[in-house]
């Protein structure tokens, strides 16, 4: 995902507990705060929340599905087989769970292939960087690239100093703040330092400083600079090569990447249903995206948005809640460096378009819920408020002034969807987000948990609820 | 290093600086708890101290100087020409310092030579394991070995399964309490588990969940098993095996490795001196090993302990402070993977060790000081808790009840000499400990500084103080 986080402190698992607790007694509570006000069609699901949140929260069967996606598969970048593999076991998976309409959506997807890779000091003394090479990135000749560096801080020093770029590897050592300001060093960097005449382009790695954790990401070249390779250095190397240059020393690198852009292949959507009861034709979207980049396991980006709006669909069906209109979940293909997935969607669905009636993507990884962002018009916002209120319990009933996701955007932009994301505390996706440390461990059982009550609460509200949202 | 560390939180900046305030009043104030019983002796160094903490204080230097050696050089494992080039490096820099007989002191070392190396699941589906090749593990054969997983969480559980061992990989999954409990399956775990038919062994890596971070260190084989590859894996990556095998469906792994050990080399210790002014045979040692594992840049283990060791010699030197007997600083070479630099210092002054007054090892970090550990009679302790109390202002005055370190151990048990280690706040080095994540952003130039303090005061009075320590 590529939204802004803020570093808010991330509650401990006493306060998820005391959530959950809260839950349990505000359900069964004859008056709670904001209910007096609210319209008399929300009590009649007063009662499905609290099943839906209780089921969730029974076991860790969320968890451990994407667990088992996680250890199974790995990564899943576009064009691997992995991905195919996940997305078939997926749909088997669905099948079995009793979902409705499972198929397979075909999409041809790129296939970027990152190659063996390597970045290493030679000047003073030879000694390795920790690096990714970025996505979408050209090869080095087969000898690499080596060059004296030259690090700058922004884009105007790269300018200020055009003279002294032409021969030298540019080095991006822009400290993260946030993703949106520290990203488009990573995808326009490249070609900015080719403009000056750079041989090759470093960025210091889009999150905070860790584990010499490298974080890869997609790249593009414009149409008219040249094109040079690209690769991301960890943090703490950025600071080396800093200081090196700093010290009147600067660093010598080599830079070797065999990365390839390959024929693009045939890649899936996976779709799956609770066919509506009543208005089969309208259909609320939820999902999130199955490939991930070519490093860590893809648990957080965005294994966990796949796993939780899938296992939405799962309890409702489990507590035979079918609603009025259709509850479809997508797991997108390749929105990591294409978007193909979400395009054609768009493409296949068309005339259906106007029919959906809220499209819901989740990727900004499982951690504790907060609520939701949401974009559509007054009406729709403050029936989303509504349906929120019943998740105080859990704590996950804030409606923030915007949602959508990359995937669903295409589609939400053409046919002006109200759109949704969920909102989690952000404080750890930027630490683990397209490393090799996007693993398991990084995500909590309970979290994952509360994710899914929220997400099948709000999802079967919408699609059950007299008035179609937002008219 | 291989203490056993205990998980003290570690204090914030604002902490160290309300100490050094405290340092700056308490040297000018008239009355202080501990002082009513102090020796007269004492008094005469309180001004001396005074200067050292305020020289060591009031810049950079020792930091600064730690980043020049980690980025310069980066690792430097024993037979690497990296250690060669930071060992002629330091000599030179010690002679600009103004020390006195800088020399290099000429030591065989072992030269294990890691290659390259790779391990992955192959099935049920492929994907990488992030993993670091153990110490003077042997190779694999050139195409590596594959074989299912047996993940064990003691050895207990690999004698009680021992039916299930032959031609696995075994995998030790013992999530980290401290060193001490978890370094043995590192160390020894290839042997344990090849007596009972394993093909290889992966060992969790030893140090707490964190980056995907992996951590290298030695291994070695018995005389009498079969020897069979041997390296770690993440935690992350053991937890993986661990969930896979308890889903039933254990993963088969490929490993790769093609370490070699060549033939000796020549490599040295660092030596370099204050000359005594009265009593130049006797000696006071203080020092830490200048190799390194080859991955991270060594800042912490242990580019620190000679930084601060060395740093103590330079105030000193610059503030005039010569003291009674000869202060010698040791930059010990091969630490990691052989002692060779401390058996070869044993043997080279045999007939100086009993002239050898007090020996201390900084091994543990350079982060923020606690005191000293010290191994000696008890009136030499009561004389080290003595000048301790010079450091109250900077808290750093505990001497806590066993001081020593590897390098010092084969001379300091071959005459029994007094030993200290320096004592800091361990809870992150464990995180870091022989990982690529040893890098200088983990270290805060004020806890340097502080260390440079402590063991300048420490050392100067033991060297300086009219009784010889312990007599």
């Amino acid at each position: 995902m590529s939204e802004q986080r803020s570093p808010i402190v991330r509650p401990s698992r006493l306060i998820v507990t005391i959530a959950i607790l809260a839950a349990a007694s505000l359900t069964t509570a004859p008056a709670v705060t904001g209910q007096a006000s609210a319209p008399a069609w929300l009590d009649a699901y007063r009662e499905p929340a609290s099943r839906i949140i209780g089921e969730a929260m029974a076991n860790t069967f969320a968890w451990d599905r994407l667990a088992e996606l996680s250890d199974t598969f790995g990564h899943r970048l576009s064009g691997s087989p992995q991905l195919e593999q996940a997305i078939e076991w997926a749909a088997e998976q669905m099948r079995g769970d009793g979902l409705e309409n499972v198929r397979l959506e075909p999409v041809m997807v790129p296939h970027w292939v990152r190659g063996s890779e390597r970045a290493r000091i030679t000047r003073p003394s030879e000694h390795e960087l920790v690096m990714l090479g970025l996505g979408g990135s050209i090869a080095t000749p087969p000898d690499g690239v080596e060059a004296e560096t030259l690090v700058v801080g922004s884009f105007d020093e790269l300018d200020a100093r055009a003279d002294d770029v032409p021969g030298k590897i540019v080095v991006y050592n822009v400290p993260f703040t946030n993703y949106g300001q520290t990203v488009r060093y990573r995808t326009t960097g490249a070609s900015r330092a080719a403009r000056h005449g750079a041989v090759a382009s470093l960025v210091r790695s889009v999150g905070p400083t860790a584990g010499r954790t490298p974080h890869t990401g997609a790249m593009t070249y414009t149409e008219t600079d040249p094109q040079i390779p690209a690769a991301a250095v960890t943090a703490e190397d950025a600071d080396l090569l800093q200081r090196m240059q700093d010290r009147g020393t600067p660093a010598w690198v080599r830079l070797e990447m065999s990365a390839q852009l390959l024929p693009d292949v045939e890649s899936a959507n996976v779709v799956a249903e609770i066919r509506g009861r009543e208005l089969p034709e309208e259909v609320v979207v939820i999902g999130g995206h199955i490939d991930s980049w070519d490093v860590g396991t893809g648990s957080t980006d965005d294994g966990g948005g796949c796993i939780i709006t899938w296992d939405a669909l799962r309890i409702l069906q489990r507590l035979n809640l079918r609603p009025r209109r259709t509850l479809r979940v997508v797991l997108w293909t390749n929105e990591e460096n294409g978007l193909r997935g979400g395009t054609a969607y768009r493409d296949r669905h068309a005339d259906q378009l106007a029919d959906h009636v809220m499209m819901l993507e989740s990727d900004g990884g499982v951690f504790r819920p907060r609520g939701f962002g949401f974009t559509g018009n007054d009406r729709a916002r403050a029936t989303v408020e509504t349906i929120a209120s019943l998740l105080v319990g859990i704590d996950a009933h804030r409606i923030g002034p915007s949602g959508g996701g990359a995937d669903i955007g295409p589609s939400v932009r053409a046919a002006g969807i109200p759109s949704m994301s969920t909102d989690v505390d952000g404080s750890t996706y930027f630490t683990i987000h397209h490393t090799p440390a996007d693993t398991m461990d990084k995500i909590d059982p309970t979290e994952v948990a509360l994710n899914v009550a929220a997400v099948a609460v709000m999802a079967y509200v919408v699609a059950d609820m007299p008035e179609r949202l937002g008219q």
